[in-house]
């Protein structure tokens, strides 16, 4: 059966280099999984005083990720950690306590930056996250994307065989580690 | 001369254990440091794009902390990591590349958590942050405060000598530590 994939990009701007990659993620999905962007660029910062009455943007992401079987987080690096804006997405979605929307969701990382090293401090501060989140990450292969500005065409299609076909390999990993985590009915 | 310290609080709830425990920091801080709390709630998610024409907020956010001489940090945990609303002031002041207003700056740490591991996470992942960002920051005492609900009476003073005396200590060190990063005048 077809799994629904939120994605979910780690920068707001419009060329961003996670964005066009995200695009790329999808074009090299394997079959089995329908992958979607879900936008968090629009939601207040996260204040537990308004978990009362929450702001519509957190509700509307909330209840489209409860739909979802599964998130690939697509990242760049800021500061050497995760970007406010995917910090806040992971803080919106978890709160109130014990509501949490991430809870045994199959994911991937993939951090993609300009820079030689790939994004890793961004990688495995999210990581860490998503351990206390109890959200089952793919381990392997794992996904630094270093010099990214020169992986891209001017249409924004990656502009290489071997990167096409490392993201191909990515995809199908994250095919598989989906369907391991989904418990098969009997 | 007297040293002008920003305070920035990792929480927006309103009874904040962060923000008493700032206060308290505040009340406490040595002689030759002059602290304030400087609010980052009310700034827009970052997004690259806006660097051009950037909102009020970042700009008011940024001229305020280019006249301060340190920065105190206190932080909540969430998700084993930074708050996304600390995240944000860290990544708005971070930019555009080559106008940091972190620089230099000397800071510490205290994290504050109502849990038995005291904001471990947050901490260090900030200072990571810190690291890249060239923030000369007090490595000792680290200050993990932990079981932070029972620590307030009900005016949200610190109830007890023990944790006063190391809140107090801390103020020391930092306010030396200040000092040290200054250059004296020839």
């Amino acid at each position: 059966m077809t799994k629904k994939i939120a994605v979910i990009v780690g920068s707001l701007r419009k060329e961003s280099l996670n964005r066009k990659m995200a695009h790329e993620l999808i074009s090299l999905a394997p079959p089995n999984l329908a992958m979607e962007i879900v936008e968090i660029g629009q939601m207040p910062l996260y204040n537990q005083d308004l978990d009362q009455d929450p702001p519509t943007a957190w509700k509307e992401f909330k209840e489209r990720m409860k739909g979802m079987d599964g998130v690939l987080f697509v990242t760049p690096e800021y500061n050497r950690s995760v970007p406010s804006v995917l910090k806040n997405a992971i803080d919106v979605g978890s709160r109130p306590y014990g509501q949490s929307i991430w809870d045994k969701k199959p994911a991937a990382v993939m951090s993609v930056s300009p820079s030689a090293l790939g994004g890793f401090g961004a990688n495995h501060h999210l990581r860490q996250s998503l351990v206390f989140l109890n959200v089952p990450t793919m381990q392997q292969p794992e996904a630094y994307i270093g010099g990214a500005a020169q992986l891209f065409d001017d249409k924004g299609k990656l502009n290489n065989d071997s990167t096409r076909e490392f993201v191909r390999k990515f995809m199908q990993a994250y095919g598989e580690w989906v369907e391991r985590q989904t418990p098969s009915p009997r």
